[in-house]
């Protein structure tokens, strides 16, 4: 019979010290979680970035990723679009009665490998069980540096800025979608750390002004949330934003749009206009960055206007997504 | 009819961001929070402590607190086990379909008047929605400064220190316990923040080598695991272990032990022998220190025991709690 989670594993007790030995500190083990404090300590810095996100995609694994690579992703993304180098994580699961421990194990390895690959090193964490029916949260938060002369903000975007996004829209959805609703395809999920990107695009003298990753929401909402924290009104190229044939048929199929489709592995920069071009070879060239695209500007002050021009050159305002987005798909 | 928490609050859409705008932000309000970055950027510090815990307490609301008081209490504390002046959280909701939203409000609330309390700021946030049954889960995590001559640790007791607790054993877990048995009692949990016994204890010229939080698994589980991190055998006396007649009864009435009870407001401090009477007056004139005892000593060197000294003169030697213990009290 296959071994699963059972309340027993969250009481604090000899059962929670078996899971937390063979299942995490395998995994995790490094000196700071290793010391098992009430919390680590680890040398700081001048400024730090911090941020947490919590996962419950489901299902748990997809094509191309998985709870465990997503969560790292998202919170060292997160760091990183404030210009930050991102360095500890903390993580927290909550793991429902019945849950699978081999895939526990297989996710708790795709955590260590992610985070290994994006530098990051996993500090402190905590578990706890509930009843249910053997699903798997994740929250992981996330500590950053940030050097004095970064200032990477959604206030910052100016008139004449231009708006660059790294990669296609719209892969983690359909991956995500596609699990759920048995459709055979071979989408995956974009799901990366975007490490190499910000590096390449901090150290090279690009005058970037703002970084936001594209997840729940999408492109379009991101973008609308960006121009009202700047105060601006950006437009976007239709013809210009970067999506797969596969992932454009997936959408036709199932009447989406990729502006709203979320991703996770994806950030969109805005950079003075005068470096677009050099901004874009520095995000093509790196890691994760190969199908990047100049897709508009920030065309004018305003209380904040998301315009897509459209093939036959119409235009048309977007908004955020309304509430009908897919749920749990991170 | 009761607001209810849908599956479209965790679209990341429209809906998400009213639930954002119109209960988080307003009881969690600070200019860090508000300008809604990928991840908040702070004053940093040459050394800095972090922690993560989650919250699934059931039920949410119970004598003497509730799950949003018990989040921060808990990683506050968890901060300051190891010496650090708590600053900045995090906090990450999973909120299940059906979750009573007036409850959530009270929630957030008590959580922004404890983080006032505890003197943190809570910096970064994330919400989720899952289906269920209307439950809410609570991901805090947490950073604090440590000074450069702080050096509290597990590892660091010595032979001859004494092993003081702040206060009563068990007064959480029987909160907890009688809302569920629907025993009528007025039993409260003792969930503090610990902040105040700390940097006075620090303050004073104590030599205070080790600090742990009794939470999960109570007393004698974090003495066991600390006497095993430390190499040495601790006694106890177990006369001298502060229960109130009320936990005593109620736990002979169901057969507990206090020493496997849980806490949420109780800290073991283990101090130079000789500073033993100084530390406990400190406590003991702290804010949720009042009911503080020296309870045993650091007696030896071994692999990690924890011997009880009965009533009677003789001794039993206790190990950490067994999976038995309540799921689900933090």
């Amino acid at each position: 019979m296959e071994d699963k989670i059972i309340m027993a594993h969250g009481s604090g007790g000899s059962a929670t010290g078996e899971l937390i030995d063979n299942i995490f500190d395998r995994e995790f083990t490094n000196e700071t979680l290793d010391a098992m404090e009430d919390s680590a300590v680890v040398e700081g810095s001048g400024r730090i970035a911090m941020t947490t996100d919590s996962f419950v995609v489901t299902p748990a694994e997809f094509k191309g990723g998985d709870i465990g690579r997503l969560c790292v992703c998202g919170t060292v993304n997160d760091l990183l679009m404030r210009g930050a180098t991102p360095k500890y994580l903390t993580c927290g699961f909550i793991l429902e009665e019945g849950l699978s421990i081999a895939l526990l194990k297989r996710v708790v390895h795709s955590m260590a490998q992610t985070a290994k690959e994006a530098g990051v090193k996993i500090v402190a964490g905590d578990t706890k069980v509930v009843n249910g029916s053997g699903e798997l949260y994740i929250n992981t938060a996330g500590v950053g540096f940030v050097s004095d002369d970064t200032d990477i903000s959604a206030v910052n975007a100016e008139v004449g800025d231009a708006i660059i996004v790294s990669g296609n829209m719209g892969d983690h959805h359909a991956a995500i979608l596609s699990e759920r609703m048995c459709i055979d395809t071979d989408i995956c999920s974009d799901n990366a750390p975007l490490v190499d990107i910000v590096k390449n695009l901090l150290g090279s003298g690009v005058e970037v002004h703002t970084l936001r990753d594209i997840t729940r929401g999408g492109l379009a909402t991101v973008l609308k949330e960006l121009s009202e924290q700047s105060k601006k009104t950006f437009t976007i190229d239709e013809n210009r934003v970067p999506v797969t044939k596969k992932v454009a048929d997936f959408a036709g199929l199932l009447g989406l749009d990729p502006l709203y489709m979320g991703n996770e592995g994806k950030l969109v920069a805005i950079v003075k206009g005068s470096d677009a071009n050099k901004a874009l070879d520095i995000i093509k060239n790196s890691k994760y960055g190969e199908n990047a695209a100049i897709i508009g500007k920030v065309a004018g002050n305003s209380t904040g206007r998301l315009i897509e021009v459209t093939d036959l050159g119409g235009e048309r305002e977007l908004d955020v997504l309304q509430g009908e987005g897919l749920p749990r798909i991170c």
